[in-house]
């Protein structure tokens, strides 16, 4: 293994000028949900695939369509399609990204300017998108030019997927993964995607799980027009008054959702389980500091962790329709929707669960014998993710991580969803890692998000390294 | 009485030239709410100071100080204060009357643009402030101008006060009304309002009680930032659904008011009062087309009216704080307010209103057992208003009524507040009679709002003929 040696050599003495590209596309504000930044969305999009073309990588820009962005129809950011090496005698490893980043702006509360990327003296590299996920996405590509600059082949052929939709709905991903999945994702071994965080701050990890989300708005609708509160209060049935009361019947304060049926879908925790939650870089105190209160329901941190991973959940979001400004206003709404979700978890389906929400709050508004009428809406549902860390896909995420960190990585789930994985999964049907490069504090869609600069410089050979350990890894042993 | 036959005369003479003045003024969109109509607001009390000036009246612009609105600090509209005649022997009326409007846009839904006044072949004229309040505010004019016309004196000196942020709050009002209780309004005998509305569409009617309002927020705050459901559902105490089981405990379905304690201040309903709901104009059936939709809670027109008026109610009005746009958003709301108010009747108290609230509330929250922290903010708490319909003020707009409209009017009270009404009485401790000109169905704050030709023609006449009932009338005979 000289040769990864040499890479992370390289590395280290390349760390300031790394630090020095990621400005460079910090400085890019590809905000993708801001109909007046799409320009820079594209920009990014085109200077990624300017530079992997410049290494020699054969791009493909796929235009996936229109979209209607606050009234206006926009084209799409483009997908990048890369591959980068075609040695029939390699594997070849498809690595996912996006370079779209979170709205940003200084009025929001950042210390800085969220678009030019400052480097501070404990090492936070804070600006918008440093860890989600242009650091990731830069990872692979300085990985590559490593290589190139040194002489070094890349152990594996590389392809790519790269995004501008990510946070707003990967609007159009979807079908182009299943399009292209015989076409130019042909051929790929494994698939890797460097898009979530540590468990913690100091302990890497691989994460082989992720929740499914069910989402509903609760639609109650009564006048034709919103009524004044003195003329009209206490003569009618006011639709905001059926929804508090129905949302109330969700879910308990303890986060117990209060919907019959919802647990019995619900794989049940094995003794083997409930081994894997002991030494994972986790406690009570930690997340009580980044809440700024300790607000968490749980006594025992696995129990909080396993609320987060592998039991469903319900929240409630907001109200649409009612009034929302600050100040007093004396309206009834003549229509409000609530939106709340639950989060998903093996071996719930996505269908039964709409069904079991639907049946319980029509049976619940039946009782309010209210002339309002009801309507429940799901409009998504996404499916639950999980992967064996037994295969062998993980065992080089973690053999690379055991090298980079000289530590075992904690397997993790997320209480989250990344759509993706499961596409990809499922399109291409190969196994997926998610290998993440930046830390649980880094604060990916807040204020003053940030990479730690040693997750930066030292998340770049991890991604290298694992290349290297797909390399030698015997991928049919699963 | 020759001097009133004469005026109606001149009156319906004049119509189509009063329909050109009130297009003239609708056409000020004088929107208070809106910062970037500031102007537009000073404008229209600038033209009629300008047209009570040129009659001979003497004007006194109050500028009442500042306020911030979105984040711009602006200078409250003037308030116009006015003498017209000033003859000892004769009785002072003053007259209040708002010549600011909500908010309209032609996007809202208006069939024609709202700020343009179109006549329409069923007698309605359409546009915004109409009938809230430039219609009225224009009669008191109207009635002035035609009298200097003919020659003939107005059989009362009239004092009037118009200001310019009623459908802001009246921002600045109170201070100006009771700083000027005995310079200004010195000498008022009694107060006429017509800013308020028929019961009906065809019957007139004068309005002699208003239910106050005590408006809440209540607060539930939990983490230090929004939190994402993905990761923190399940786990923390989720500020949004304590917030809905509190809200859901503040009134049922049906309208009942779930606070202890809350009915018993209320005055109960005497035989003689019973009486008066008989042969009111109201009905079920013309509610129920009013609404769009038969949403009404109670059996009997007397029980929804009793609602309306002498009972109290409790109306929730949305949520600041919790996501309230269009599609998904997956956000645990970190702090959130919800809004409730309650109207309010004889002989409830304000302070044991929000004593009762903020008790039952603090109670119903200890039981969820919830870390989040939740607070009780009383924001406004405004008392009813109740006067006797037998005072000879009431005595002379009924005789007015009667010999423009051929009808005894129905003596109604109203669900709503005009808090005015309360502080010139209290401010001036004299008799405040509500005489409206517009109807039920007029549409005041929504779209199409419109005052019908009718109303109008014959309100300039009722709002005269009551000056001169007033002059005629024993104020002292109470």
């Amino acid at each position: 293994m000289a040769n990864v040696e040499k890479y992370f050599k390289l590395v280290d003495q390349s760390q300031q000028q790394f630090i020095e590209t990621l400005r460079e596309v910090v400085a890019i504000p590809s905000v993708s949900g801001d109909a007046s930044k799409r320009s820079e969305v594209v920009r990014m999009g085109e200077w990624l695939q300017a530079r992997w073309e410049a290494l020699g990588a054969v791009c493909k820009r796929v235009e996936p369509g229109k979209q209607n962005l606050e009234g206006t129809e926009l084209d799409l950011p483009p997908i990048i399609l890369g591959q980068y090496g075609n040695d029939p005698t390699k594997k070849t490893v498809l690595v996912y990204g996006h370079y779209d980043v979170q709205p940003a702006l200084l009025s929001d509360g950042w210390e800085t300017d969220p678009f030019t990327l400052v480097e501070k003296p404990d090492g936070r590299l804070v600006g918008r998108g440093s860890t989600d996920d242009k650091g990731p996405v830069l990872g692979w590509l300085l990985c590559a030019e490593t290589h190139k600059q040194a002489g070094l082949e890349l152990p594996v052929n590389l392809k790519f997927c790269f995004e501008g939709m990510e946070e707003s709905g990967s609007e159009g991903l979807d079908q182009v993964i299943v399009d292209e999945a015989d076409k130019w994702f042909r051929g790929t071994d494994v698939v890797c995607i460097s898009d979530n965080y540590w468990l913690g701050t100091n302990k890497p990890c691989l994460t082989h799980g992720l929740r499914g989300v069910s989402y509903f708005h609760l639609q109650v609708e009564g006048p034709g027009a919103d009524l004044h509160s003195g003329v009209f209060g206490g003569t009618v049935h006011e639709p905001m008054v059926d929804l508090v009361h129905l949302l109330s019947k969700l879910v308990d304060s303890k986060g117990h959702i209060q919907v019959p049926g919802i647990y019995d879908q619900v794989m049940p925790v094995t003794e083997e389980e409930e081994k894997t939650y002991e030494g994972l870089e986790f406690s009570h105190e930690a997340l009580a500091r980044d809440l700024k209160n300790d607000i968490i329901i749980h006594k025992e941190e696995r129990d909080t962790l396993k609320h987060r991973w592998r039991f469903p959940t319900l929240s409630i979001h907001g109200v649409e329709g009612a009034f929302h400004s600050s100040g007093d206003k004396t309206v009834i709404p003549a229509k409000v929707r609530g939106k709340f979700s639950l989060r998903t978890v093996p071996n719930m389906e996505p269908a039964k669960v709409s069904e079991l929400v639907t049946k319980y709050l029509n049976d619940e508004f039946a009782k309010l014998n209210s002339k309002n009428t009801m309507r429940v809406i799901e409009t998504h549902g996404g499916r639950w993710w999980y992967s064996s860390p037994n295969h062998p896909n993980f065992m080089a995420g973690a053999a690379a991580t055991e090298k980079v960190y000289g530590v075992k990585p904690d397997l993790t789930r997320e209480g989250g969803s990344i759509p993706v994985t499961l596409t990809f999964e499922e399109a291409l049907g190969v196994n997926v890692l998610l290998l993440p490069m930046g830390a649980a504090d880094d604060g990916a869609h807040s204020i003053n998000e940030k990479l730690d600069k040693r997750n930066f410089i030292q998340g770049i050979k991890l991604l290298g390294c694992y290349l290297y350990e797909v390399a030698q890894t015997d991928l049919t042993a699963v």
